[in-house]
């Protein structure tokens, strides 16, 4: 398939170095100032070369990226909130050309889903989105393969750098402030970590879940309820710990309602997962509960869920 | 989708409870000495008071189910092993007519996979078999989706009724024959339970796994190197348990070798599931390990896989 890539981040890199791997054509990517477009396909590692020397993926501009050919469209580019842009005027103008799209922008199934699956029926093209939840985790496809009717609730833990914190404030018995620090040294936390520690990263995930769940009406960020790690003492820890127990950042959607916040777990619990890893729990109505888990954020384990999404689209005809 | 069931065990009656939820139909259904036919689709509820107060779904002879008008052939007939007879006639026959297959039975994709892809390659119908490895669990989608290519090893615990057993014996400190007694009194072990507690239900899954990850070359149970824990004392147990260890009965696929068997875990690992819960572990390239757990047997959890794959079956055209 030849896919069009917007966003040469971790993740667009790593679905442009990945995709020749599966046959697939990188025929356009885009940074937010430059691209790079060849019909035949595009000499990734030149590509991505000329990214880390010149800071510009190519000499082209972002909008030829979006008119170039292709049978997919990778948005890549960074989740924002509200309106979404730039990714939902991206996904609107790869629908309006009857072209597929694969998300691992979380904005616009967030907070535009009703409007992106309006233009997804008014195109040839589909709308696939595994990446935004759970990473490489087979969380969507799940839903989607056993029928969105048959799941009763969803939960988990869904932000890998809140795990990492709360995880080593247990094991370790160290503060918030210092947790913190080492996983900025670490690369596990952001220089603004905000977006993750406050619950918004795991919120919007929620959010996506609920909106593939829900039959009858659109949720956004706006309908969840959400509260962070960033003021649990190490005191709180310990006191769980006594107990048998622990604080990890749970996400819910159940019963039409989502919440993201603090929650005491068994220390032997499935969602008591520890580092960085995600999980997620589906109750399903006639099959008890399924636990997924495995690796929640990174630019080779996002490009693979894009990758599996991509493969589970209708071929080009030839 | 009209769908044709061969089997009327739990499975089969699962299925045929669960499909017009799905919105299928089923025309016809067969237990070992008679069927039940309607091209219109069948009372369901009729057939199987039938079933449950005469033993027989219906008046017609088995074969009118097979040779029955359907789009899907769920083949839910008990595994046996060899020549994978009759479940590997039976698929055989439905994909000579063009119709899909979606398999319960593990024996034809087990012992004669070579034979049933190339069937298939012959045929319009598609065949898919989720239901034969860990139950409820979205396993082979999974590979599937990600490309079996990408998958470099899979392991997991994938018989319930072992790991019943070596829970309850880790947990209680008691011996083999008592906790099996239990188990056959609970109805999670079966009278004769030589099947599961000798390691050849594990070992049938791998060799399917084994089939779907491998490119080259075929797998039977022959291929397997298969122990079971039947001979497991309390005392290795309490050992295990006094280094933070307990034992798990293992099958694992990696390197082109198909192992089962009991093998120590961390008490703590993902691999130290409880009770009658299966995990299965990926190994990928790209994105780390996936756990997959859940319930890996029963009516309506397998008929939950079975339906999610007729989810992904190309829709008839109308």
């Amino acid at each position: 398939m030849r896919l069009a890539i917007a966003g040469a981040g971790a993740v667009g890199r790593s679905v442009a170095q990945l995709a020749g791997d599966d046959g697939h054509d990188v025929t356009a990517i885009a940074d937010s100032r430059s691209a790079a477009v060849d019909p035949d396909g595009l000499d990734i590692d030149a590509v991505l070369e000329r990214k880390d020397s010149e800071g510009a993926v190519g000499t082209a501009d972002p909008e030829d990226a979006l008119a170039a050919e292709y049978d997919a469209l990778v948005e890549a580019t960074p989740t924002t909130l509200g309106d979404a842009q730039p990714g939902f005027g991206h996904v609107e103008r790869a629908l309006e050309r009857d072209r597929h799209v694969v998300l691992a922008n979380k904005g616009p199934v967030a907070e535009r889903y009703g409007e992106v699956t309006a233009l997804a029926e008014d195109s040839a093209g589909e709308v696939r989105f595994e990446a935004t939840v759970g990473g490489a985790i087979p969380v969507l496809s799940t839903i989607e393969d056993y029928g969105p009717s048959t799941i009763t609730a969803a939960r988990g833990v869904l932000n890998g750098t809140a795990n990492f914190v709360l995880s080593r404030m247990a094991a370790e018995g160290l503060g918030y402030e210092h947790v913190l620090a080492e996983a900025q040294d670490l690369g596990v936390a952001e220089a603004d970590p905000s977006f993750d520690v406050e619950g918004t990263d795991a919120a919007l995930k929620c959010v996506i879940l609920a909106n593939v769940l829900a039959e009858d009406r659109e949720y956004t960020l706006a309908d969840a309820t959400v509260e962070g790690i960033d003021a649990i003492p190490p005191s709180a820890l310990e006191l769980a710990r006594e107990d048998g127990r622990t604080i990890r950042l749970i996400g819910e959607v159940a019963g039409g309602e989502i919440r993201v916040g603090p929650r005491l777990v068994p220390e032997q619990a499935d969602l008591a997962v520890t580092g960085t890893t995600n999980i997620v729990q589906l109750e399903t109505e006639n099959a008890g509960r399924l636990n997924l888990s495995g690796r929640g954020a990174g630019g080779p384990e996002t490009a693979t869920a894009i990758l599996a999404d991509i493969n589970r689209l209708p071929r080009p005809d030839p």
